[in-house]
């Protein structure tokens, strides 16, 4: 179980294969988010088609809403949900910190008020293992703190507190059929993420998780971490780039040794009328497209693309139809699922590298601007 | 073209095959509703796997957005929503009356306001026919006055109109590659249906629609009209009771004749957490589900059925997620596609009119209730 059995690199990239209890992950992989148990608007069904593989589901809302004891006696989240292929779950604490209004943090762990009822919760690096063994994914992390990359005074505090997590994490974790990732932190300071990165790699984890980036950073800051703790991971282990990203991001990912992504970017954009496409990012609320006859996107073969056209798609986004985000959807998750698909063939003949500058400039236009633009 | 040709029948009730350019319909029927193009929240492939034949769009709706000009340039409406299984389209006559704020009335047409942006437009027989030619659907709709059926004096003025505006669409129409029905309205005054009845049955319309039904009068109103008017309809062709029903009111249509079916109820339900049930409608939202493991009902085979516990649709009600309304779509559509499905095969071994008290009795807590029930 858990065996990762790299197949092909090119230079620091690497195509794998990750073997789980659900099944086997070809890496690099991108991931949906499927934050309730459900990736929005989205039938597992159609995201099977898309080509999906993995999907994230978060801790903290399902141990809100539905409750991770109920999901437990259901028979656990997959299936819940029906998803019978590999979920991962977060640790919950990124939510605590990004979506609950009040918070308190000590050394033992995080009491905060739920964002949906303002009740009263707490979360340890014991309990949120507890509620990923009751939820039952495949891949399940480590609980940790994640912090203003732009405190540097506090960022050493929370890298610190995330260490003694890790290790508690790792020592309340019971089940075999899952693997526990530990999480580097260290914000966008090159000796806390070097620190953290042998710290993390120093314990037996099957996998290292990188968190803390795409929270406000620049770009630079992020690419200038992976580049700076990429030889102090462990080279035979999955690393997973955590809630990253736009199609530039996952290309620059994979070529600092970065093998899995996931990210709320597709679907969000899609809620928003917005389609990632080879040209630029599409906003289909644009009148200019009211009569396109061209699919979002010349060559994709997604369902979206194959059966209906701009204008369509145009005309529902203009009569508020659901449907647009559906479609928008499957559209935008195909979209990454197939470029990190069609990197992994480039690194399996050797050719990634070579073709980075054309695959950046290809999708820079579609980066993560303001949904507003 | 338009051959209908009756296979079966069992006392009022028929199975037949009707053929159109776009493929036949085995009827009865039931059509699920696209307003605007799009049969909410549920994609061309998902009402295909789910066994509808027949969709019905709404001509004053793509006359607004995204205009019916637009779509005949797109290559008419099958094309741009990616139905190329038969369509239908209403004349618009309808929701003039129930959705326009201002409208004015007279011989020649009615004057109205758009619901969307206040712009005055107008639609004469000629007019409703032109946009319909220009959506191109299979079968299209005389254009008529829905009255207020409780206003028994004007009821006579309104029925007088729609037969003149029936010769008026005869005359109006080119198309040789679409059925234009005509509409017998009279509210609920027998005498009036029937003399309309009579009227409209002489005119060479390859189909009949009953329309102004399901507006406000009981259901034994709407069932006595039915019962009347039977005799006065011609055998051999398609007959159309529009914008009905719930599960009772298909078995009690096709127990009185009636071949073609369409309703907003099973999708508008499901938007509001409803579905259909051989136990009764169920409300979704209800804590009662939260840890039930059956499926929404028991030897249903729809995806949601097959896929899906009442606990995780409720979660997703619970949760406000939109994959709710789509798998709730998805169960209520073709939970009236089977039913009449079923009722089509007992037609065919002469038991539906034994089993029609079986029937009753089985769907009768799905009636028509205010939602917030």
């Amino acid at each position: 179980m858990f065996e990762f059995d790299i197949n092909a690199k090119n230079g620091l990239a690497r195509a794998a294969v990750f073997h789980t209890p659900h099944g086997f992950l070809n890496t690099p992989v991108f991931a949906p988010v499927g934050t309730q148990a459900t990736v929005k608007s989205v039938t597992p069904a159609q995201l099977s088609e898309l080509g999906a593989s993995l999907v994230l589901s978060n801790t903290y809302h399902l141990y809100l809403r539905p409750g991770d004891e109920l999901i437990a006696k259901l028979g656990g989240l997959h299936e819940f949900m029906s998803w019978p292929h590999p979920i991962l779950t977060d640790s919950g604490g990124y939510q605590v910190f990004s979506l609950s209004k009040t918070r308190k943090i000590d050394s033992e762990g995080v009491t905060f008020k739920s964002h949906i009822d303002g009740s009263t919760h707490r979360f340890t690096p014991e309990k949120s293992i507890q509620i990923q063994e009751n939820l039952g994914a495949d891949i399940i992390m480590a609980f940790d703190e994640c912090a203003d990359p732009n405190d540097p005074v506090y960022i050493r505090t929370a890298m610190q507190r995330t260490h003694v997590w890790a290790e508690r994490s790792l020592n309340a974790h019971t089940r075999q059929d899952q693997a526990l990732f530990g999480i580097v932190q260290g914000g966008v300071d090159l000796e806390l993420r070097v620190e953290s990165a042998d710290f993390i790699s120093s314990l037996p984890f099957p996998g290292v998780a990188i968190g803390g980036l795409s929270v406000g950073e620049t770009k630079d800051d992020m690419l200038k971490v992976l580049d700076t703790i990429n030889s102090h991971l462990p080279v035979n282990k999955p690393r997973y780039l955590m809630g990253v990203g736009t199609p530039e991001d996952l290309i620059n990912g994979i070529a600092r040794g970065i093998d899995i992504f996931d990210c709320v970017l597709p679907t969000r954009l899609a809620r928003h009328h917005s389609a990632f496409s080879k040209h630029g990012r599409l906003n289909m609320m644009n009148a200019t497209f009211a009569s396109d006859t061209r699919p979002l996107d010349d060559d994709c073969q997604c369902y979206t693309c194959l059966t209906f056209t701009r204008a369509y798609i145009r005309h529902l986004v203009a009569a508020k139809e659901m449907l647009a985000g559906t479609l928008l959807s499957i559209h935008n998750l195909h979209t990454l699922v197939e470029l990190v698909k069609e990197i992994r063939e480039m690194i399996f003949n050797g050719v990634f590298e070579e073709n980075i500058p054309k695959l950046l400039d290809i999708w820079k236009y579609n980066a993560n601007k303001a949904i507003s633009e």
